[in-house]
């Protein structure tokens, strides 16, 4: 039941720290497997896979998590390879939309886009699917179509939607689309409370259906020197100009979101209500929701060893964690940072990542393993005079031809090829063959086989800063940073 | 004011689960810096030094603790080593105290000793030492001297001791002792609140004093069997028999404690009521006593970030652990496992610790780092097919001269000078070099310098069970295991 004009625009610019110590900055809460055998942005793919094909779907990011981005949707690349755009930097809803709205123009004037961030839960696909179908008829007909969820509790961190029951645009079986009536932007809690006694508003799910022109049109409308400028990038972007002059008009877009830069304000917004299992799983306390729970109502994962917790988030990375009689607790254990604490402060996370911060600590910023378009690498052990590696490398992949002046490299294979450039010779070793990299010579790993390659590196002088390094060649662009 | 015939003997003996995971298996309570820059044993040892000379200070301790009690006691090694009795099996207290006073007989037959458990805390050690200057009089006068402290709760899982108040047998400034007029063992909670209310009974230390030869009479009458068995052990001991027949004859031992083997029933027990700053920590939540508490009432350590916590135990090891408003809880971090409990569950940690025996995990056994007597390692990642360890060699120090069959191992300097043998040659590296050892080849790593020895060693093979290992030649007269 593909529409012959729908396209899907995910969008992944998001930076975590509600899901910290899992999420860091540079790794957020769309990369995440909190929910399920897949991370958020792979569910993601896959519910719009349900009503589009592969090629369809276009994803914005931003360079920061371009890598992990990247390696998370290996399944689809040759699909996906043209439809990633990596916003210079993160400049709020609407810049992102318009601008992925420009660029299906260039590809389809009669496209219509389903808009979702990357990092929702959506509990069932199939009923996603069907508002999708009622969606797409109610955006070619020129309304700018929202998703309103039933609220389930006063929260005031949301936006409201009250639809005009007297206008409907539309149905499909038992889904019937309304005129908006109004927008409410978080409520206080006593209006909150009102209106979800009175049953006739709706969460702005932050899901949205529109033709792109209409959209854009739209836009244009409220903010026209933002689109001015988005077509001034869209223009760039096609004529293929440089990294840094993108950025630096990119830069000057107003940053706002979608519901203050269109919806607000739009004449055409339209409602569906949906009931299709929806949660923006804002922090940890709101897996619960989502998640299974145990006899005890605990939601966990990894290696927990509990004995008689009630009402519970764990979760665990590869340590093991030992809990007793923890009620409405929040704990989760990562590799280099721990979190404890009640389930009613799990929102004051954000203090802990701005301390963090502030610090100049790595824990807010990425974690000990970290992606690359190669592979990755996670650090063992870091202290003054050595580091220690365990690095990942991708059948058919490289890492740049490059030299360090402070440090001496060496490399235990431990699984599959490495072949090895040092100095003028070149050299495969296997699983229990090791090699060492001298100063200043340069050198590059590569795993030649069809197995991932995996090796441990010591690092061992004066200074281990990963801007130590010289870049010869790279297979991936980059100037800088390994 | 050392006494001519004063010696300490430290029981060194305990099995630690109760502080798990800080303390394991084969690391228990008294090898931790749970207060204090020292461990508990080393401030045992120091808390003596004020009445005696190292010299005159016995451990007695078992074969599975030897490595770790050795390392921590390197700062009295020349006048400690002929004085630490290792246990084929722990026998409880009778035994191994015992065994100390036939040790001290043959040394001195006026020997009076001063016996403490190393894992206890003192924290005004001033006092001790005036205690023990009054407890060596009453003991030269033939009495069996205990240390009485006013209870503080109705605990119910101490011994308590009722003075006899009209039998004075002497004092020192405001310290008195007393006859004894009777033991109770670990009350109910109503007669412990007796008590308690009574003022006139006093929890039993489990610290003694007594001249040797009186207390081995006193077990003589009421075990003559043990006394019999621990002599023959002496002997052996003092004829260097095999390791093997001593373990053999001391299973053979009756298991029992002072209190019941001596104290409970002999007409010489004396009480002294102290007042010292005593604590048995004996567990997670008794910290509190003795640790230094910030505003919250926190007791703190390591690298915690916390936001409002109150009344609450918080212990990090390396990796950052943030805390949000938890009160009344116990968070202990280490590097392989992590506990979160509330305080009025600490003592339930004996059920983790039981659970992980029954599932053979190596979490309640030991830690990622393990004492060697030629220094330590630890394991940085393990999974099949490899392991990768941080090796510390001591100065002057080597490993046993030995071969793997299913394994080669890779090691980097990153600290100090190696000394390395392999197969017939034997090479030295510096920070920065590397070597490898093919399976199959006799090797040993020394450290020849004066400063200590780091190497990253990484293992890679089918198989890297610390018993994949052949010995020829060690230092330290083992055997097996590395």
């Amino acid at each position: 039941m593909a529409h012959a004009h729908l396209y899907g625009v995910i969008l992944a610019g998001g930076s975590g720290t509600r899901f910290w110590p899992l999420s860091r900055e540079r790794f957020p809460k769309q990369l995440l497997r909190i929910i399920g055998e897949e991370t958020l942005i792979q569910q993601t793919v896959r519910r719009l896979l349900r009503s589009m094909s592969a090629d369809r779907i276009m994803v914005v990011t931003n360079q920061g998590q371009a890598d992990s981005i990247t390696l998370q949707l290996m399944n689809w690349k040759d699909d996906l390879s043209g439809n990633i755009i990596f916003e210079p930097e993160g400049r709020n809803t609407a810049p992102a939309i318009g601008l992925a709205a420009l660029q299906l123009l260039r590809r389809d004037p009669d496209a219509v886009m389903v808009v979702l961030p990357a990092d929702h839960v959506i509990a069932q696909p199939g009923k996603f699917q069907q508002a999708v179908s009622l969606g797409v008829q109610l955006a070619t007909e020129g309304n700018l179509v929202t998703f309103g969820i039933q609220p389930s509790r006063p929260e005031t961190g949301y936006g409201y939607i009250q639809p005009n029951r007297r206008s409907r645009l539309g149905h499909r079986g038992k889904m019937t689309g309304y005129r908006v009536a109004r927008f409410v932007e978080k409520p206080d809690i006593s209006t909150a409370k009102r209106y979800v006694q009175s049953g006739n508003f709706f969460w702005n799910s932050g899901i949205f259906m529109w033709k792109a022109d209409v959209v854009l049109r739209e836009l244009e409308r409220q903010k026209p020197k933002l689109v001015k400028g988005l077509k001034r990038v869209d223009a760039m972007l096609h004529d293929g100009a440089a990294k840094a002059d993108i950025a630096k008009q990119y830069h000057r877009l107003e940053s706002v979101s979608i519901d203050h830069g269109v919806m607000e304000h739009a004449s055409g917004a339209a409602v569906i209500p949906v009931d299709f299992g929806w949660s923006d799983v804002g922090s940890w306390s709101s897996l619960e929701e989502v998640a299974p729970q145990d006899r005890g109502g605990n939601v966990l994962s990894g290696n927990i060893m509990d004995i008689g917790s009630t009402n519970s988030v764990l979760f665990a990375d590869r340590r093991m964690v030992a809990t007793i009689g923890l009620s409405d607790m929040v704990v989760v254990d990562t590799p280099d940072a721990t979190l404890i604490c009640p389930k009613s402060k799990a929102q004051d996370v954000k203090q802990v990542v701005q301390e963090l911060k502030k610090r100049n600590a790595p824990e807010h910023l990425e974690h000990v393993t970290v992606m690359r378009p190669w592979g990755a690498y996670t650090v063992l052990e870091e202290a003054p005079g050595y580091k220690v590696k365990r690095i990942t490398v991708m059948p058919g992949r490289r890492l740049s031809l490059q030299m360090h002046h402070k440090r001496t490299e060496h490399w235990v294979v431990i699984n599959g090829r490495a072949r090895v450039t040092c100095g003028d010779d070149v050299y495969d070793l296997h699983a229990g063959q090791s090699t060492g990299i001298p100063i200043e010579t340069p050198h590059r790993l590569e795993n030649p086989g069809s197995d991932v390659l995996e090796i441990i590196e010591v690092q061992n002088g004066p200074y281990l800063g990963e801007d130590d390094i010289v870049r010869f060649q790279d297979d991936f662009g980059r100037g800088e940073t390994t």
